[in-house]
């Protein structure tokens, strides 16, 4: 490519990096505010998370074209090439947080028209985490960073062990009191829905370490493939 | 591209495809084995499924590579090109189908530990209308066809009104006897799994529907960014 070309192709694919930034943070933010809906029972907050999803579409849309407009233009090749298709890949993931964020605040939405079954400890701690390791793999992926990429996925354990934490001491309640087992699907739910956040991160991070370190792997495996 | 390039390209193509039906294949089995177990109490079937995720993984391994090295050597354009990024992407869904299968088979396990809480009909219905979305959203994919995609995406509401039935049901036995409790939690788990094994299908269906159908929408939206 020419030198004005690549510098292009450069400054499109920082952009590119920008926009997903943007995008992971809308996201976040869209969960936080279904967990502080769910905290301090304020259904304002959780609302504002189940109509306000036209951003993040509308950037999801957005990051999209740009990545197809860059593979089709540039043509690039190696660790770029792979870094837009990692960029396809994670701008779904982060669309469905946002989605989850929603489903949340829909669960939410349930279970503030009962009494707290208890004291909320761990889900918040489980939403703290997601939410790290949404932040920590979308880093890794700017900085191509296989070391940041490869501690969240060690996070992700802590947030399994919780989830399991979350489902035992809730059906302990269901047992004990009926009353307390609708509220407490729905923190059961909320909690799945906070380890499928870890999930997204989870496949964030795996796609920043495919992109940065795939050539040996991808050679191996491209002989595998009929030698194309 | 000469005319040599141009057809070897479309074989690679045509083999690209027969690949993701492959693993389509393999999925779609997967779930019906887990649910196989399920229905006749059968833990050999569900254990089969828990060990058997092997074929798949490597499967999802190849089909990447197929896409990453059909993208670098022939730098595809407009509805190939989309092509070539949506099996990326119904990879993806499809690897997680078949992990979806091994959290079945899990819950299936737990399941089989209590005797049954209710003769199982709408649980198997929904794994009939997620396997058989999947296969046509597989298949609108190799033909290309919006009309096939978009029969996929109404089925997706029939599931949904289904999983809301299992829950509201096992919500009652839960209710009148908290020895249904654990055993139901199981159940809402699978329907919950099969409902996002829809959405999967969903997904593949909009990528189809993207991919035959963008040009339109996507010119419109390069025009919004920035113009490149």
């Amino acid at each position: 490519m020419a030198e004005r070309v690549v510098r292009h192709f450069q400054e499109e694919l920082e952009q590119l990096k920008t926009r997903l930034l943007e995008m992971g943070g809308l996201a976040e933010e869209r969960v936080r505010a279904a967990l502080e809906g769910l905290v301090s029972r304020d259904m304002t907050v959780v609302e504002r998370v189940l109509i306000g999803d036209t951003p993040i579409n509308q950037l999801h849309i957005e990051i999209d074209n740009r990545c197809f407009t860059l593979l089709a233009l540039h043509q690039p090749m190696a660790v770029d090439l792979r870094a837009i298709v990692s960029a396809v890949k994670i701008n779904t993931d982060l669309e469905r947080v946002g989605d989850l964020a929603i489903n949340i605040a829909e669960a939410v939405t349930r279970y503030l028209k009962h009494p707290p079954v208890k004291e909320l400890i761990d889900i918040p701690r489980m939403a703290g985490i997601a939410q790290s390791m949404l932040r920590d793999a979308l880093d890794a992926y700017v900085r191509r960073d296989i070391t940041m990429a490869e501690a969240v996925l060690n996070q992700d354990d802590e947030l399994d062990g919780l989830k399991t934490q979350v489902f035992r001491e809730l059906l302990t309640y269901m047992l004990q009191a009926p009353s307390t087992i609708e509220p407490s699907l729905d923190l059961i739910l909320i909690s799945r829905h906070l380890e499928r956040i870890g999930d997204h991160a989870t496949n964030v991070a795996e796609d920043v370490i495919f992109m940065v370190s795939a050539r040996d792997v991808r050679h191996h495996s491209a002989d595998r493939s009929d030698g194309i």
